[in-house]
């Protein structure tokens, strides 16, 4: 197999790209030697050598523990858990959260086999028994895996005195109550709010 | 600024790729180190090095001329000239053509300033003058420019003794009349055939 077929069938395997786009991409990049394609095979070589998950909240960064581990101004009472890494940085690209995070690396599935010792529970329980956290916010997505990890989660924590929070359920900004699911409508009418 | 942040901004130049599925892409690779990202660093690397454009026909290749150019069994006598590589490609999925082909790296535009010095049409001539050639299929996009350009090339070729066709146009195969525009429709009644 030539290096551009290699160079589609794998980039064919990142997420959002089917084998047409892959295509695509693959003659943009050839195309753009000096430009992109060589930026590029530098900066991944660098990744696969520089980024490994932090050892404490299971963030992706060059640094072990990461950058938001390390970073003194943030508070160490409140730790976010979230399910993927992903989850993580929208969150921070809200800024609304100046605590801690921690990763667990995906939920509980009994149809996939994943059990609480395939995610990072051990460890968040290692941290909220071992330090100064008050609330630990279970920021698991609004599915039902993401909730059964959630409830999960919040019955080993009832006994470590820390405040257990969850994201509010609502109306999205902007969305129209028209387009909206039942669920959505009927949390966001539950938890209604005085104007 | 970290290799990650750098990582997603050249993924985000990608075709298809916006800045949050760059992301999305980037922690995917990422969560991949040894299936994914160091193979894609790899040939990406490798690629740099070794794909250049065909002297003959414009075509990308690891070799110079190319697979198609130095494939015995292809007809020296139908050069089928196409705007870009990735118009090659589409042509050569089909494997309804048996040809060599001509890239010519894009279309005369006056708006962007590409004049015929600007694209691989000199190259074109001299193959044509040169050579066994019969026949020269112009096979540009069913766009203004790619027409236009198509003309210009036709005139130029008058006087060179081949014969001088283009793509059909017509009711794509599984197209619904009542989806096509107009052009087409026409352009598919004109060219109508004897059942």
């Amino acid at each position: 197999m030539s290096d551009l077929e290699r160079l589609i069938q794998l980039l064919a395997k990142l997420p959002g790209l089917g084998p047409r786009s892959a295509r695509r991409a693959a003659l943009y990049l050839v195309k753009r030697r000096d430009s992109l394609l060589a930026p590029l095979a530098k900066v991944l070589t660098d990744a696969a050598d520089s980024i490994r998950p932090c050892s404490v909240c299971g963030n992706l960064d060059t640094r072990d523990p990461c950058g938001v581990c390390t970073d003194p101004k943030r508070d160490d009472s409140v730790i976010c858990v979230v399910e993927e890494v992903a989850d993580m940085w929208a969150l921070e690209r809200t800024a609304a959260f100046t605590g801690r995070y921690h990763v667990l690396g995906g939920t509980l599935s009994a149809l996939d086999g994943v059990g609480p010792e395939d995610l990072a529970i051990p460890g968040l329980l290692a941290r909220v028994r071992g330090g100064p956290v008050k609330e630990v916010i279970l920021a698991t997505n609004a599915t039902v895996d993401g909730q059964t990890t959630a409830h999960y989660i919040a019955d080993l924590l009832a006994d470590c005195g820390v405040q257990v929070s969850g994201l509010a359920h609502g109306v999205p900004m902007g969305g129209e109550l028209d387009y909206l699911d039942e669920g959505t409508l009927s949390a966001a009418l539950k938890a209604r709010r005085p104007v």
